[in-house]
């Protein structure tokens, strides 16, 4: 199965985050990879959850979800069910980790910023494309504070960056699209910060077991991934936010 | 208080219609109305809901909802919450019943189309935005049927938009933004078809009761301005969709 | 299709209004629109929600709800579903809004006034019929804080009915029962102050969209509808409240 | 502590059963144990639950609840909670298990009697006055059956009956009212049918735990208490049913 | 239908009570009746419910389930489903009850004890064996807060158990397991103090009514088997607690 | 900080698998890692969930919980919540596929195994414990439908089994228990096949991001400690099954 649009296997899909797409939040990203389309909103309150009150430390969390008719066929709204399900509850504590992990608690101060990341449209790699997008959101916010003067130092103590891997026909590839993400036999989501570390990483053999050499393919690819994301997010935030 | 930017008391926000946003759906807008931004997209299934079999009749309904951080401060998701709450539900309601008033359910045979109506930022009028959205959304879903041979005859008999009209100052003005509505004295939704005969009338005394006079001049106002939008609508329709 | 036993199009059903129907509320009523039966509980807390502590003013709100063998065949209770159908939401909303038309919430101080109207039984009319209602027993609510000497002033600046209007055979109708709601091409409920003036007008086109003149019809006919409503809601305030 | 009203401790409150409240319900009661005011409507469907089809039998339950001002400080509604409560969960099941046990299910055939059993007002003992109604709907409901040729045999093998009993400063007292209610030191329900076996029986310890003299003192006491409420089912049901 | 492995009438199956299975609770019994296992762990927290507060009093509670594979055909599960069952709610109560009837709160000071029993296997007598055991849990977990100086007094004013008995084929016999529950005419639940008299008393016709020669011969029988079960309590209890 | 009770880095706490732990369950297994006590259920159902019926392919899944007080601090139920918490969904997702990856599906033929694991007590370690005694609860249900003759082949292509690692003072260590997994830097939970390869790769930085190098030293003892694991998953199963 050859890569749609003849894409190289360790090439990203055409990626753009366009900022303040809103007007109201703190901090807005629309986050594009290909045909996936993920609408991050910062939130930045005053104060912090009660079981962290008076540590002087603030707090960063993530909430995901997608629209009904993001995917090829409806999904019925989880508002209307009732209840979240359990990949959503997966997705949206897997994105606040991966935040936090870059977050200095006492430069923040006790504020809190909560990230909504709604997929507008699914194409794979939601997830991924909402870690990427929610950081720059989170950029702006954390900027939004500073001109408030609201922070006790630099709260940022690195970027963050996710990239979905996969072996299909035994090679590894970037970035999966949707029908790459259904047709592999692993797939693996990596979390990095801007110098190359880990955060997460999320490996799930989905048909074969896979040894160390796959394994060890998939995170190189990944980290390769990770590293042209963490470009494109630098340049996106290279422009100054406009004044609002 | 005079109307932000100068607007005159009769003249709708710029409003935009971007038809096929999605790339999933059988019909997709997103609508603006001034800041108001909302994305409605239409989901065509083959079949009709249980109580209906059978029939040869077909069935319309939506589902409206709004993204947490489209406010001015994030809302809760109701996903979250785990039940709908009253206004959900009493817009999702509207929008379903205003646009079955322009559906012949035997034209459209034991099909189902759905519309979902996220309002991805508010600032007055999401639900007439929604309204008028979802109609030319519903038209091309409406399309892509005929495309598929799988109508019996039009289903659309004709058109819906809808628009807000409200007091301020004991004067009347059209198509009120967000601090219009929190400022009004009396609220009224109108929706009208293209033929200017009315299918919803919603009108509610925020602060004083209002008399006969003043509710003449907003429906006068009201008509207005739904025939403004329905030729918006026209034109965005008049634009054949592209390909898919 | 003619007008079950022979009723006017401008007549309302027989309506019974029975004042301290239950012993513990401070203000109950049952009321009556034919075989339409609306238990309307008035209960009396001391204090207003959080959001509205330390502002000096008082706070009036409604839950409506039917009981499961209300209606000709049993339908099931939210209780046991576990969620508020969208209906129950939209009615119970408006039973509010309609009651705090009336209401100087400086005059009621820092108290909370909670109207529970519990349908009996229903054929048409029910939400009419419970705002009706509500407000007699509301009104009687207000007497009991009186005599506690827990007001800061005169609560009611007015008083509130409702009815519905429709038309059947191109014809308006006021008050319409069951058959004729469910045979009703258009249908109307218009809340009003005792002088006539409006405080909500909700008109839907269950067929046919309706013009301008079927609309000025339906009005007129609501509004002599209320005025007859607002004369019974006297009558029966006029006896002086039993000692308790 | 005297009984209110001076009933001797071996007395039964006033008890009143209005059959036929309802216009829509196959059978209805409203039945009244003083100020204890308990609706029950029985619905009959054609057919049983999925477990039971096939089976030749018929099938019973109930379901039991409370108006939110039924009791003298309101109480929130458990649709609005999203929740059953225990209590309610409880006394509906023993409403249900009280009626199947006269009950021959083949000769009910494969029909269903649901009884809707709603406190209108609560004074104490709502379970026994529940009870004590919902047979008497029940018989009624069943006439209809047998009107309509639907049954099989006579379903009916009995009737029942139910009372509370309590030991109140050491003596057993029939009937409890809410006074009462709080203030006995044991309480006691007991079912009975109309030939003086029992049912049910549920005695707790609220304070002291008893001791047998005791606890026949109270089951003497219910199995009369009992027999005087089987006397007044029979003359309620002793007048011929209106038609409808 | 004779008892499984020759069990006489009035015999209970082996009773087991393993004191302290968990490490963390403040008190923890392993209890088996037979082939019936439930895990009863105590916990304690300083403080009492909010109802409760500055009443100087203390407070117990009990909540009750069973894993899905207690039973011979798995059960869904409560927290997958989103509500309690009815039984499981009424069995919760029972057990809470049963144990706050040797309970002086005012001995127990302002703590809470909560008594979690959750079976682990089920072959009848569920309830009676939690009761049972969480006792003794109770009991361990009083030893815990008298060891921390916690107490201002004796907070046990006796010791309770329970047992099930039942009617098959005319008879009475105690502790019945599963194949006799289902088959049993009438089932009664007893709750007995240390001392021989009644905390609960709960007896339900499954079949035929009965009468009161058999409700008096299980009452004996459940005497004697609560006295039986007492004895062994004792015996469990009689061995000092390891040191933690 | 040094391991408690002088483990080396790499060692496993004492590991017990007892099976048939249940008397009704087609395989149960006890396992415990140190001081967590998850049991394991595996229930055999004829047929498949609706979406795979006539595929000829089997199914299985998981279920994970824990009980309310497995935990130091006594934790709300998530039946009484009425939902699910994030890391139950998580977890219970991990656990099924986990199992499905040494499943063949045809061989398996139309029978579903579900695996309940239930935390009894934890002390860290939950899910790796949960999936290493699952995978031997399974392999008994496996044998229970083989002797039954349901198999259309060998179901089990494999083991698997599951071990958390984690970074303590900047080395690697095996297995963690509670108190260090709270002080962990870096987690990291791997599930591997009896042949050594991998299914699930999930790490985590707690603390500071991680680096390849790092990441590799985990892999290599995860590697070590789940071939320690599938020795004793194999002594375990080397003892034939008990008849029932």
């Amino acid at each position: 199965m050859p890569r749609p649009e003849n894409r190289a296997n360790d090439q990203l899909r055409p990626v753009t985050i366009t900022r303040q797409w809103l007007d109201h939040a703190e901090g807005s990203v629309l986050v594009e990879f290909g045909k996936t389309r993920v609408l991050c909103a910062a939130s930045v309150t005053q104060g912090v959850p009660r079981w962290r009150k008076g540590s002087g430390l603030g707090w960063v969390s993530a909430e995901y979800a997608m629209l009904p008719r993001a995917t090829h066929t409806r999904g019925d709204r989880e508002s209307v069910k009732g209840k979240l399900g359990g990949r959503t509850h997966e997705i949206s504590r897997l994105i606040g980790r991966s935040l936090r992990a870059v977050i200095d608690y006492k430069a923040l101060g006790e504020n809190t910023i909560l990230l909504d990341c709604d997929v507008l449209q699914a194409d794979g790699g939601t997830r991924t494309a909402a870690i990427t997008g929610a950081y720059v959101a989170l950029a702006d916010a954390v900027e939004w504070l500073r001109a408030k003067g609201a922070l006790a130092g630099e709260p940022l103590t690195g970027s963050v960056a996710a990239v979905s891997v996969g072996i299909l026909d035994g090679e590894p590839r970037l970035d999966l699209e949707y029908v790459e993400d259904v047709a592999a036999e692993t797939d693996m989501n990596v979390v990095c910060t801007g110098d190359g570390r880990f955060v997460e990483v999320q490996g799930t053999a989905e048909g074969e077991p896979f040894d160390r050499k796959l394994l060890d393919g998939l995170l190189d690819l990944a980290v390769k991934g990770c590293a042209d994301l963490t470009r494109i997010q630098l340049e996106a935030l290279a422009v100054p936010p406009v004044n609002r």
